[in-house]
């Protein structure tokens, strides 16, 4: 895929405010347009052809400031529901009772920390919080690094890991031009088109080739990062256990593997991490997004070993993360995940809406073909002559759920051809007929 | 200094929990020590010899688990006061009603971003949102990076900007082992010491003689990154405008000036920002901190066309950054900084702080001087023997002030001598004259 059309992509899949043409839109949503542009210039991005104008949210629904009620089938940050009240009520109680950082003691920090690590296997025992899954993922490659003395990482070809200067090295998704530093490797995502029926097997010997080939460069290899889902390469999650053998390489080449969790994690995939489908303990897992419902929070769970010999080399300490409003909100997400069962509520629902959708697809062949676990589904959009992937047929769709049928979602995958669906937890049956409808009149549209 | 001056240092300013000998400690305290310790590892740090339980904070005070009142005459993030309540109301109002991203418009963000934006010069008209300061000072040298084309940076000798990979390379501060890399260069800190009385010119010359060692050794100089009033350094504010040689230097090198605004931004310094002090408009701000008076939000004001480099090469979007909760506590901030005075407080009071504390060092010869802007002070502690740097001294001062006065500040400059005064701006004059003579109480005591 050449520059071009990445940029063809991206343009089709994000309303592009620089080369638009306001005057199409009415005075308030021209006006917000107009002031937004001036504001942030170059780095702003919008959703759909016609973006929206929010003004509330709640559980799956969110209120445009025209009066229209959108589904939400998108947002995995408020991933127990919008405005969850008892999120909010512990974040309010808290920030007016104290609000500041971990140079000091305040129980409550403890508590969640100690709550959140009873949900991981017992030898990832200590915990770092950040502010962001991007300062997970930088502070995880300097960890493996350090304790490594590697220097070579390998990700998936249309990885998305988070947004700093490290990060976005090992992130492709993010290069518009140029190419990955020689150190980074890319991978093909664990798709059958590439590795044939034994996805973990063939998955494996490419990790395996990449190892040899930063060998061959010089390069001691440092480790392994996915994310459990591979979301940003088009959502690749079977069979269950699949990266076993990736992993088992990467362990016997002296590497490390990070388990992105950043958008699997707390429950999206059906199971509360996305590495519990693969069978095998992370070394490092980082997290973020779902964390805190919204509340700016993230983290990496690992070994001591591992912090210990990074602190060797460097402090590390973050003003924000791990504040006690953080906690609050985290405490509270897991108590509502829990209390709510919103994992197991994820995992039927998920397999309910990922079979309806198969069944569109044996009458619409614009449905190239569904996968997914839990609440994270993509779903292929191809031309229905030759089954090839068809991005603009995938924006055409995009666009109709939002303006037609008020249902929010997303595209993902290299191409932009694939359906994000990714809904908040909380999710209803009824309302996950209704997507199921709703797809099917914007499909048999475009027949 | 060696690596093992380095660390010890770091013992004497730091709780170390890893060799501490909890039995020293009541159950209660003791507890959460061993719990801190089992949970967070070889990454936690802790302030006072003898940390502290807190569970709750108001304006200037802190109140301990024991009943305790201490005066914060540290804390730069609550900077506004400590749980103020028309902050945590807006945060309040607004997080249950929507928390979303900025790929939907909402228009508390556009009222936030222009009012904070009408507080620069007019040429600074772009803003970026992201979560923390090091996220911002992460951009931030992407940013000047690919608009220069070039890679060298020059930072101060003790500077400390953040904590992802890319920032702690121009962190000094942070590095416990091994070497800055190669395109990285410091300077000593605008103290007379160093460049004699005329500071400005020493100082600029330091930045050119390093633009040229950049250049003979092949690596194209991208740019200066300071804090405009060098805190980790030792804070060095004077004389106001010594910073424009420097800056007119690295402007004809081709280079950019990043001010890093997390620490003085936000009138700290008796101004709204630092860098007017300065009579320079620099490139890009980075802004963090005090930002949302502890709600985790940073960013960087510039200027469009830097942006627009950038974003020919990489797609940028932050996840939590720029959120309509985190518009409410910004908005919220600049609106009591300006109601309350607290610019003009911080100056006039930090003003007469300082003169009763250089009143002090005339009569305490441990005092060896006071430094400073608004309420950002730094006390040089030395043996009253032979004027030298005592670190020892510093540490006694700092946990006696905790435990006999209760009041709370901290120790920065590359020794560790430096006491670090920087009360949230809404002190008052008996909360000041309560320091003084405080100080001067525990100073007595060391004679």
């Amino acid at each position: 895929m050449t520059m071009k059309d990445k940029k063809e992509i991206l343009a089709l899949n994000a309303f592009a405010l620089e080369s638009a043409d306001l005057s199409t839109f009415e005075d308030n949503l021209a006006e917000l347009l107009r002031r937004r542009e001036q504001i942030f210039g170059s780095l702003s991005v919008l959703f759909y052809q016609r973006p929206l104008h929010i003004v509330s949210a709640r559980g799956c629904s969110i209120l445009a400031a025209d009066g229209t009620r959108y589904l939400d089938f998108y947002n995995n940050v408020p991933s127990v529901g919008h405005c969850h009240p008892r999120v909010t009520k512990a974040v309010c109680d808290q920030i007016q009772r104290l609000n500041i950082n971990t140079r000091y003691l305040y129980r409550i920090l403890n508590d969640y920390a100690e709550k959140l690590l009873s949900l991981f296997p017992p030898e990832l025992s200590n915990l770092v919080l950040t502010c962001t899954g991007s300062e997970s993922n930088d502070l995880a490659l300097r960890i493996v690094r350090y304790f490594t003395k590697g220097e070579g990482f390998i990700v998936s070809s249309n990885a998305y890991h988070g947004n700093t200067a490290a990060v976005t090295e090992v992130s492709p998704a993010s290069y518009r031009q140029g190419s990955l530093p020689r150190y980074v490797r890319t991978v093909p995502p664990p798709d059958p088109l590439y590795y044939g029926s034994d996805v973990g097997k063939g998955f494996a010997e490419a990790v395996a080739a990449e190892i040899q080939d930063l060998q061959q460069a010089g390069i001691p290899f440092a480790g392994l990062l996915v994310d459990t889902i591979f979301s940003s390469d088009g959502v690749y999650v079977d069979p269950p256990g699949f990266l076993q053998a990736a992993v088992d390489v990467v362990h016997e080449a002296g590497g490390l593997w990070i388990a992105d969790e950043v958008q699997p994690g707390f429950g999206r995939t059906g199971t509360m991490w996305g590495f519990e489908r693969h069978g095998v303990v992370p070394d490092l897992v980082t997290l973020g997004k779902a964390m805190g419902n919204g509340f700016p929070m993230a983290g990496i769970v690992t070994r001591p070993e591992y912090l210990r010999a990074f602190s060797e080399h460097f402090g590390y300490f973050n003003t924000f993360a791990g504040n006690p409003v953080a906690a609050a909100a985290g405490l509270a997400v897991l108590e509502v995940i829990e209390e709510e069962g919103l994992v197991e509520n994820a995992s039927w629902l998920g397999t309910k809406l990922r079979s309806w959708i198969q069944d569109l697809s044996t009458h619409y062949p614009v449905i190239g073909g569904v996968r997914g676990a839990g609440l994270y589904l993509g779903i292929d959009i191809v031309d229905p002559k030759d089954g090839r992937p068809d991005v603009r047929r995938a924006t055409r769709i995009i666009n109709a759920l939002c303006e037609e049928k008020q249902i929010l979602i997303g595209a993902t995958g290299s191409l932009g051809h694939i359906l994000k669906i990714r809904p908040p937890l909380c999710l209803q049956s009824p309302e996950a007929e209704l997507f199921a409808e709703a797809l099917e009149d914007v499909c048999r549209a475009l027949l």
